[in-house]
């Protein structure tokens, strides 16, 4: 999972033997000793946590084009400014706006009971009986030949499974993203999943789904992992299960919010910037404190311990709480396109976007002669049981479309084995983070932050011809 | 918390130099080695968890009154006959049934979001929007003046601690089963509690409360507890807070249930009964499978094993599977009433209502004369990890009745560590409870039913008067 570059290998067994190249990107003495104090600063604080708990309380859920992600527009720039950042401004991002009004299903027939579930977003509404056809993964549904499936409802009961990294989150997602158009090929009237989810509550995990073109969409949903277990149990009797869906939930025209922009300006090289951030629009299950109230009060609170300094780095410190992450990365690409032009203004980038756990390692993408000054990085880092990791991993979400658009990035990994507990249900609350995990998050990311602004030398961020 | 009576101290300070009494209760040899073989059997099978799994999957959820609950029934009936008990009935229950169609809440105003709770059993449905008041706990509550409230939410913030022998819970249900009428006297239009759990879902605990003669009912719900927390902080921020609370539940007319028994015919004396059981009915936000599922398999699959065996005990093992214990144990009511002439009859008894999780020890109320042979039992029970406990605790719910009446109780106190997690929850389901713990209760209960059906000698059962 955690690959290294060939020629980093080159590098790690050569060692200190080679010079460094001329050209190599380095941070200076003074910065290294700044960004020491900063990573004290921050631990002692609480100021990420604060941040977290105003966003989850006060706006509560927050889904894309909703009243309350309005409101939460509204909180962010007041926050930004409460902060004491240099500017702060808001730039549009247009979307179309889903809406949950309600959802129910049963078991009906002999062992009739309530099943919990939760539409998927992008599912249309409607009211599905039929009876339930069982497929352990995603290529068993995809499989199913034209036909097999005429008004049945699909169910896929694939298993997530825990890792430190995330990477089942993969194989569960895709039974999400692809699993209801398989199920409308082979004819079904409806879809069911075992929830992308590693816990076991009654709390089902929602996401986005996508309908492939020239299909006529259907009922699409998850069901919480107790439940699945349920209907499992169910089918297994050998007798017909009929289950009865209604979903009241669909499409409701467009939708405008805002990725909202805080920033430190930099002392010498201001137009140079250094970009963090999390996403601001969460599910509406939950109040999305791991995902992710987290990632922007750790960035905000990162940012603002900069602008505290008696001088502020030499570039400038963005800080950016994309719109409407959710439904397809609206306000990442929003901001992609908006900056097309900017690739190298923008020397490097990190989102936190994968919860509040601690952050164990820091990684990216950047060329061979920026990776010196990562591994500085690193080496301040390392008190807070941070390792430095290569170009493991990739960039976090929001920042993806620029990394494509040939952004440098950065990932600062954090433990995510409890994330997909959480993740997407309405048990992502506050009383799930860590306040002292996030006073880790704060130091790393200001720390990296403030390195990445006072380096001698760029991250390699070159614009890349576009399709 | 675990008593232990001075003739009792008196006895261990003394120990073995004191001779038995002559009269003293005592199980023969044959019979200590017929429960160790029992025990051991009950240690590899799956008989327990499998009935539990039955239930709970076939059935769900099985609210008393409810169509579910007249399945269980049936079930039970069946199940009984299929393990090959001796004698199986049915005695009917009838109690005021109620029923939640849909409840929901919201904060309004400015910081308006969803909450997430439940109907008390026994709340009146109704629409309230109103200011919230909180109050630290009961005692708070309860001082509150006449008027105080008028037309205001009440809302009880007490926090219930966790415990392995659940006394958490007494200070926990207190706030729900008085809380609505001090509220009421007070003036309040409607009544919120932190629920009395010890989890941090988005799971709210339901459970019967009582509103006092003469007072108008006044919709009544629990919070989840991150939902409290939430509420709690939002009242922090200083400015009132309002929130709707729409509930549509209520009392619907009376139903009939039933008591389900299943007896293993003793051998010489078959009119002396042993009684162990748990309770048929649950609530219905999940499949109460550690409440109580759990309970009604453990003592059905150590009936059974009883039942298996050569010869039977010299006395009947009788397994009851008792009618609406939710909603104020009405089904040990009815045994105790049906049964009033025959408290001798009833040697001793045990319910298994406290979940799924491993007995830790064994305690009765049985007179001194009849210890010697608890602790017997408790020797065949040491590599069990279940220890001798004196008069320690109480009788179970649905015994307590006929307790009251004479009747000798005794408890295998289980580890109720995280019974409080998931107790009247949605997150009630099968998958909560440990197979290997079930085991062990199994071959606990076998092995207490056993040798109290073999033992030469009473447990004190004897007729009090009633007022």
């Amino acid at each position: 999972m955690r690959a290294v570059s060939l020629a980093l290998a080159t590098s790690l067994i050569l060692g200190a033997a080679i010079p460094a190249h001329a050209a190599d990107t380095r941070i200076p003495d003074q910065a290294m000793k700044t960004a020491e104090q900063l990573r004290e600063t921050a631990l002692e604080g609480d100021l990420g946590y604060r941040i977290t708990e105003s966003l989850t309380t006060e706006i509560g859920p927050r889904l894309a084009g909703s009243e309350a992600d309005a409101r939460a527009v509204q909180w962010a720039v007041a926050k930004f400014e409460e902060l004491g950042y240099d500017r702060v401004w808001t730039e549009p991002v247009t979307f179309p706006k889903w809406v949950r009004r309600s959802e129910n299903a049963r078991v009906v027939g002999p062992n009739a009971q309530p099943l919990s579930l939760t539409a998927l977003g992008g599912s249309p509404g409607g009211h599905v009986e039929a009876e339930v056809v069982r497929f352990a993964d995603l290529d068993a549904l995809e499989a199913a030949p034209a036909g097999s499936l005429d008004g049945k409802i699909a169910f896929v009961d694939y298993r997530m499974e825990r890792a430190r990294d995330g990477s089942g989150y993969g194989p569960g997602s895709r039974v999400r993203s692809r699993g209801p158009s398989a199920a409308i090929r082979a004819g079904a009237a409806g879809f069911l999943m075992r929830s992308a989810g590693t816990d076991s509550h009654r709390n089902p995990h929602t996401g986005i789904t996508r309908f492939d073109e020239g299909l006529d969409p259907v009922p699409s949903a998850a069901l919480s992992v107790p439940d699945a277990d349920q209907l499992g149990r169910l089918l297994a009797m050998g007798k017909p299960v009929r289950v009865s869906m209604v979903l009241d939930c669909g499409w409701d025209g467009e939708a405008t919010s805002h990725n909202v922009i805080g920033e430190i300006t930099g002392s010498s090289k201001p137009g140079e910037v250094v970009l963090i951030g999390g996403h601001l629009d969460s599910w509406d299950l939950g109040t999305g404190a791991v995902d992710d109230a987290a990632g922007v009060g750790i960035t905000m609170a990162a940012g603002k311990l900069i602008g505290d300094l008696p001088q502020a780095p030499a570039r400038s410190i963005r800080v950016v709480a994309f719109a409407n992450e959710e439904q397809g990365l609206y306000g990442g690409k929003a901001y992609a396109e908006k900056y097309a032009d900017q690739v190298r203004a923008h020397q490097i980038a990190a989102e936190s976007d994968f919860g509040a756990g601690r952050i164990y390692a820091i990684s990216t993408g950047a060329p061979e002669y920026a990776q010196g000054a990562v591994r500085q990085m690193a080496e301040v880092m390392a008190p807070l049981g941070i390792e430095y990791a290569g170009d493991a991993g990739g960039p976090g979400p929001d920042i993806s479309p620029f990394a494509a658009r040939g952004l440098a990035w950065a990932r600062l990994a954090q433990d995510g084995t409890d994330y997909f507990d959480l993740h997407h249900t309405p048990d992502d609350t506050l009383d799930k983070v860590d306040p002292e995990a996030v006073a880790q998050n704060v130091a790393a990311y200001s720390v990296f932050a403030y390195l990445a602004a006072s380096a001698e030398g760029d991250f390699g961020s070159t614009p890349k011809p576009q399709e």
